[in-house]
């Protein structure tokens, strides 16, 4: 009995990060699920679904760390010095992010400073927005036919750039995913225009897989345009490429191109 | 009470395409146990892990439609039939597939099938391989500093060859994850070595997230001999990309090149 007693109120330090998915709640994964039911803290970032918190235990901490625009109280040095004072003192931190960790969300830097710790650390998938988001508005970033390939590209660098990647990626057969592009939409699509694909379907989705869910499907020529009627804002993400015409509301673009085609 | 009678036992016909993730029975969606729960018939691939026909019902119908290489008596044609005729026979399909639905999934063909004989479809996202496999073992796919991108890449197009977006990839500073490329191990590094990328790090992981994972890590020039040292087989991704430097193993071999480079 003093055994199981010291078990249980000296915690080993631990560290899981954890992929919460695209905001769906029941988007997260069954060993997600099982990461929070034995967390003593959980930190969270803005994009994250907060009724995933219900899953820890009543006694766990929630601190939330979210950087969103206009508040960067959380750095991201501030948040890995969080996860390692939470692991010391109370045993069991869940790293819990948005989509999965390791697609932009900055998941190895906080491993690495775990391991510098010597605190073990261990990472769960999460469903990333990347696919799950277009896949949800019924477009594949696979089909045979239309795409071999697709190419996860960041709309904002470490610098506040668009990554110069995505000029590459504008040249390709691949569909390009670019996350955290929104705010650039007029510059990204210059850089599809400079390549000739003025008509490339595109779709920008925002808040996909939740209430807030809105899509603006249109070409790179009129996409900037289509956005802003449907009033698109932050967090969104664009698809480039012909995957997008499969979308039911391509279909009206469809036809417009083709009766101009016939003029 | 006559009416709730009817409605239990006429079965609206639907479909639902559910992603099973990478192998690991926990690491499916809890939207995707959901829709298990409801099921009629599960229709279920080769990828898939058997332990999660067990949130289905006692009464549904559990269906093999796996195409192992030797046998392929289950073409897609015959998959789209069946599942169209369980649904209008019996009512709720959940169409059981590994990864994601839309990553090479051919999962589009099935929602266009089912929308041809006007039967409701949704998808629900799984944790596509591309991503949590490389997670898993630690390597992330984007890592500032190292990658900005990634591009996964299909190793067999739909006659058998290498996508030709492959030969675009190597030239470009993405991480690059091919699946179902691994029997084609020795052609796609070479196309690598053709771009100068000799010493470009390089996974081989077999088997992600289950108890026959597997993993070799060497560099493009290696690559061909370390799988063959760790008897890695199918099925198994590929990654190309400075992100795979992060993987403990690699340490030796930096610490080999380090030396040779001081000679």
């Amino acid at each position: 009995m003093i055994q199981t007693q010291t078990k249980t109120t000296v915690k080993e330090p631990r560290i899981t990060l954890v992929g919460a998915g695209p905001g769906d709640a029941d988007l997260i994964t069954i060993k997600g699920i099982k990461a929070l039911q034995t967390a003593d803290v959980v930190l969270y970032d803005a994009l994250v679904n907060e009724e995933l918190l219900e899953f820890a235990p009543a006694h766990a901490t929630k601190v939330y760390v979210g950087k969103r625009s206009g508040d960067h109280s959380f750095s991201q040095e501030n948040i890995n010095k969080l996860m390692i004072d939470y692991a010391l003192n109370y045993g069991h931190v869940v790293r819990l992010k948005g989509g999965d960790p390791f697609v932009f969300g900055r998941g190895y830097e906080e491993l690495d400073y775990a391991a510098d710790y010597s605190i073990p650390a261990q990472v769960i998938p999460g469903i990333s927005s990347s696919i799950g988001v277009p896949g949800l508005q019924g477009i594949p970033v696979t089909h045979r036919g239309l795409s071999e390939s697709f190419w996860v590209v960041t709309g904002t660098t470490s610098d506040g750039k668009v990554s110069a990647d995505l000029y590459q990626a504008a040249k390709t057969n691949a569909t390009v995913v670019v996350l955290m592009g929104i705010h650039k939409l007029a510059e990204i699509a210059e850089i599809f225009k400079a390549e000739g694909k003025n008509r490339l379907p595109v779709a920008v989705i925002q808040s996909g897989s939740t209430v807030n869910e809105k899509v603006a499907i249109g070409v790179v020529d009129t996409i900037v345009e289509v956005a802003e009627e449907n009033k698109i804002s932050s967090p969104a993400l664009i698809v480039f490429g012909d995957v997008v015409s499969l979308h039911p509301k391509f279909q009206p673009i469809r036809e417009f191109y083709d009766i101009i085609a016939q003029e």
